[in-house]
């Protein structure tokens, strides 16, 4: 039976291309510095963002926790959207590790702006954490993959700015917020003082992320990542597969969000599916369950039956994401699955 | 000039009665647990409350934190109210001390059902911290001191219970809602695991709550304070003004909550205000100042000129707290006060 | 039966002069810093050690835990000895609440030297935590009650200076340091950032303790006292007697002394039992049972029997503590029963 | 000019065997638990350590830290050598992140015994943290690479199970200590709760270690493994060069023995430089420089101009470390040029 893995675009294998890379590798030991793989995708990295320096993470979410551990100190407090990936996937991380408090704040389909913001910061007062960190994700997951333009990123860089808080982007998917623009990804970041972006995702790294800011940032950065067991060693090979990755995967993510409109079309049609189909601006898109037809879960499971994979997301909401595993004759696939299960489920 | 100072309970002073008490008092080191009088104080909170063991603590904050750290474990979520006091004035211990990740719930007037509850809890992920712990505030400070009754109790316990979460009560003024319900307040905690009552607030206490909880639960909540240096010496000197608010206190909460009431009808006059006299249930009063008029800071402001204290609750709510130190001459004297200033802000 | 509390001058009553100041103590809300007889206290005690501003806490504990939290940012280091009360007696809180590694030093009878703490001074490293707070207790504990000098100090605070280290003194006993050497407290902790000491020891004060440091510092501890629920409200009450043990009892810890040379002179006598008597320099007095004998319970357990109450300090130390609830008296007393039980216990 | 690299084992670089195995190898996403090749050296690296699961994370810091958040509770009491690596080396991680306390014992060269642990564990009492883990570190790195044998372990673990203790063990270099006692690992790790060893050091893996442990044990271990940010993808591909490193590189750890007495031999030589021959157990040597020759620093300058490279450790001390990439002929050419030196320095 086909497989159509719409889960989650994490689950990319590497490209032959990248294999090569990775067997080619020059490596050293990257505790001490001495790896130039490394080194070379950290510079690549934090050049195409438009800053200084760049730290080579595990995971998202490493990159995330080290730069709320670098940008923080305990007891502070991060403002944050009520269901940013930080706040929501990341097992509690910044309370438990980083002794911060989330001011969670309800954006529009995940998306922050200034007033949202500006109603949320408090004042100094003996009874409040003190708020020093702004957290923004772009695109945003449980938002759909939602796009923060450019424009927008501008008003809160200026409120943040005025109002003494530091901005770290949690930009798993920055890249795909950047091809929607059709804008350079250092125009969704500029004036932030830290960016996390994964390789592992639509860009099809096999792992890890990269962490960008200033100089002094990373350098602080890299001991926490030391701290939360993120040295590594010889991973010039992984590294090589990230250079790969930020080369020549980028520009075809346009091709998952056509891949995403065309799934977003097809299940518009499906009658016991409901869509805002021009919510859908990336690679993720977000289907609701009419009610009193079938549970997410059991949706999911008749889906998976026939070799389609997707993630419920809460009590009504399915989440689809395109990469470059699935084609167009997926989606098609796909789509044909979830049509006849009309037919079943609906008469 | 007048002073009538409606910022809070928390400014009553000890009544002869108490100081009298503390003169007297038998003290030991409590440390060691030989304070008689602490042993009284502790024995006699627990058992109106319906628990097995008590502990003397510091403040509020100091008995919710030190039941956190008692309740949970690092890593572990913790569902309360979006503006429970717990979250919202406790200077993110929770996160800095405790190492738990807040999920908060938006209630009505502060209250929760076990509707939203249910909403707001995750199943079992491995990107999901571990809810283990939920925090209700009855009465709730942020709410306007609303009341959860014992009926609203029950459900929420029934479900909590069900699945598998610790319930700690912030009661800081849980004899204002017994009082307000006209129930014995351990209808109030029945099935709970854990409450905090404060002494120093309506009931006139110099300082000091009380944390009350099974025998186990105490005696490792008793350690827990040790770290937070809430072990005291001598301080059955405390705990015999703490014994003359618990044994005659209680009753006359009855008459803040009528002067709140006086004091609510005299707003609803008020041209500049807008209340919801139905939602004054105890002994605190939220106004809402109209728009255009003035700014909280400046309307605080001018009443501080003539004597009348009272605080701001963000943007465009004031708090006023009735309690035994202001008498119905008081209130009426506030109230003249902000007609006066109607005449000169209005026209 | 008589009883000789030599447990701890913790164990200390509050004066008839204290409980009558107790009585009259003009009070307000502290944490509104309208407690004028708080307020009174730390300008005292501030003004006492020679520092611009001072902090009304709980305990040593919650002295010494406020200052941590407020020197150090989490993943430091702090140096301290190997036995210092901080390090041994205060639950971990240095690691669990303020997340701070200790590194410990062995002192000799628990005074460090510069030179000790040198050769644990780590340099800058990837790999080590970053050391940023020495602390230093005077007089220590479970040292014996030893005396680090003014002159011994001037050393240490030229050395830390020079390594960029932050010094934090806990002076729980530091007025019994003070009376030891025959110098000003000033003399003892100039040059360095903190100094907690107890109201509730020698002083005789029925709880409490206080933190002075700068302005800046104790505004910033004055925040995290809040967070550990330190947050007192009429508690002027209590500073009322702490303004009598600052003012009226530091002199008398002379007597204190006398009387630990007295008991050491007689344990000295006792056949099994070991003192260096020259080792008492305070009101601390450390007797170890020569072996063989009896266990140190066995031996707390046949004091207590007769009235003497100690406590024990390891397999095979035992600590009595003079103070002013003792007088000579007690002394010969507590030698008479120990004399005596040598006939039980040798022949 | 020749370069010698005796600063670490880590710095060996992947065989071609390795890099092969990670060309071809199969993977998915290790998130969802879907990575074969991660699954497979999971479960060879349990069966081979005896344990019934595993855990691969990406350094020994993350198995070690992973394990302790997993073992213990915050406030908890943690008992391991004043020198070992966890407390030495990780940043402070254990304090900071999993809020424990260390219990430091100072072992001979590294070794911890039963008696020696005796002394270090106090009893349940309300001013100490509780003491909930034991870490032991087999062969231990600052200890000069010292050996526990399965017949001192089989003493501290009996010792360990009488006195409620879990056990880990930090068995970074665990398989030179099983080559260097001849026996099986399984024997060395026999009773104790977890084992981290790494597959970056002697192994020549490029990255990466393997926690195991019970299922149960993992199970927990997994999810603090997600929020520490080590949650990988396509990890297999890194995996693929452990199972290499496991299978193919365990016996040949017996070279780099004889390489290290090799080097040992030649030292004992060196006029200017001390050593003792017979602490040389595995692939660590440890020199110290006589005094007044130079400074370690200078010392390691003068190697590396030479093309030599070696870490100090402390004022004195010199660490070699032999491994796969360096064979008999460096090791002579390191001798020479500390021979060489010898004339220089010493006339």
């Amino acid at each position: 039976m086909r497989t159509v893995d719409l889960r989650s675009d994490t689950v990319t294998v590497p490209t032959p291309e990248m294999r090569e890379a990775m067997y080619q590798a020059e490596v050293g030991d990257d505790v001490y510095g001495e790896d130039p793989t490394v080194n070379r995708l950290e510079e690549l990295a934090a050049a195409k963002l438009g800053f200084a320096a760049g730290l080579f993470v595990a995971s998202g979410t490493m990159g995330n926790l080290v730069a709320l551990l670098t940008h923080t100190q305990k007891g502070d407090e991060v403002l944050l959207e009520a269901e940013s990936h930080i706040y929501y996937y990341e097992v509690g991380g910044m309370a438990a590790l980083a002794g911060v408090q989330p001011c969670t704040i309800r954006g529009v389909r995940g998306k922050l702006t200034a007033e949202l913001i500006k109603n949320h910061l408090r004042p100094a007062n003996i009874h409040f954490p003190n708020p020093s960190l702004l957290c923004l994700e772009n695109t945003h997951n449980r938002g759909g993959g939602s796009v923060t333009t450019p424009q927008e990123m501008e008003k809160i860089v200026q409120f943040a700015r005025e109002s003494g808080l530091h901005i770290h982007v949690d930009g798993a998917r920055i890249f795909n917020a950047a091809v929607a623009c059709g804008c350079d990804v250092k125009e969704l970041v500029k004036g932030v003082d830290s960016v996390q972006f994964c390789l592992s995702k639509g860009l099809g790294a096999p792992m890890g992320s990269v962490l960008v800011g200033s100089r002094e940032f990373i350098a602080k950065a890299r001991k926490w990542r030391k701290m939360v067991g993120g040295g590594f060693r010889q991973i010039g090979l992984m590294a090589a597969a990230g250079i790969v990755a930020l080369e020549k995967m980028v520009d075809r993510l346009a091709e998952d969000h056509e891949k995403a409109q065309k799934l977003a079309a097809g299940i518009a049609e499906i009658p016991y599916l409901n869509i805002n189909a021009e919510d859908v601006e990336t690679n993720i898109v977000v289907a609701h369950l009419k009610p009193g037809v079938m549970t997410v879960s059991e949706f999911i499971g008749r889906l998976n039956e026939n070799g389609v994979k997707a993630n419920g997301y809460g009590a009504e909401r399915i989440r689809f994401v395109t990469h470059k595993d699935v084609n167009n004759d997926d989606i098609d696939y796909a789509l044909r699955v979830m049509s006849k299960l009309a037919q079943r489920v609906m008469f």
